[in-house]
């Protein structure tokens, strides 16, 4: 806990360029920005993974995400669109392991870009994209109830 | 309106591989996926971009993208992390004109990337920083309240 970068900003102990705080949540720029203006929204409490929140956190850490997106498209820095981002696991790109949302101001040509080598594969047919479907309603009716999962992640918590 | 695939998949006008609907929103897979599993998760409404959603409709799409987040990881699918991902406007890379959130499963070589010029330039000075963060507080401090967002949004929806 005591090495994580993001506890460390929430308690004051390590310099940051804050744009916003509450109770439950921290904001603030991106030490090496995708563009000027790359913000991220964390849980002042330390939670690794998008699954370990407790019930609200990532809908107020959204919430937040969403009035800063407006701020930078009225702040006069440049920012013509808006990418929203959650690398959850380190093979999904996550890189800090406290849970943050990037708020990344766009616009043409500013470099960022996403590529995926299967785009040079066939799309798939619809016979397997039914039956990726298939497997993946089965194993949501599988899931706890929120209701669980929310009470089974706050005991797990305390 | 009745040129938007996403309208048209919603009213059942066109082929979908559907893994969740209710009153609000409606979740399916992509056509042309990162990874098997990518999913969409959309407004049934026609909104175009994120500042268009009525209040708490982002946030049930988040909460309808973290229970599909969990259904990935549980459903024997190739899934070991999750991005979920919002590209508003079409210098984020939006390329369909219906709000939608993706959910990509993620794995350790799925050739999957991204990258950003601006990751070779030397990193901003904390001057550099703090001064964005003032022009960002600046604007956020001048933004409507979050009800008169919403009650805006709302009337003009009407």
């Amino acid at each position: 806990m005591d090495e994580c970068i993001f506890c460390e900003i929430v308690a004051g102990k390590a310099p940051v360029s804050l744009v916003y705080a509450d109770d439950q949540v921290s904001a603030f720029l991106v030490l090496h920005p995708v563009t000027p203006g790359h913000l991220l929204v964390i849980p002042n409490e330390h939670f690794v993974f998008l699954a370990d929140l407790p019930s609200g956190l990532a809908e107020h850490m959204l919430g937040v995400g969403m009035r800063l997106a407006a701020a930078l498209r009225s702040s006069g820095m440049r920012c013509e669109g808006i990418n929203l981002y959650v690398a959850d696991g380190e093979s999904a790109g996550q890189e800090v392991f406290h849970h943050h949302l990037h708020v990344i101001p766009r616009w043409a040509g500013d470099g960022f870009a996403v590529s995926a080598s299967a785009w040079d594969n066939p799309r798939p047919s619809r016979e397997d994209l039914d039956r990726n479907a298939g497997t993946i309603r089965s194993a949501l009716d599988s899931l706890p109830t929120e209701r669980q999962v929310g009470s089974a992640r706050m005991s797990a918590n305390m």
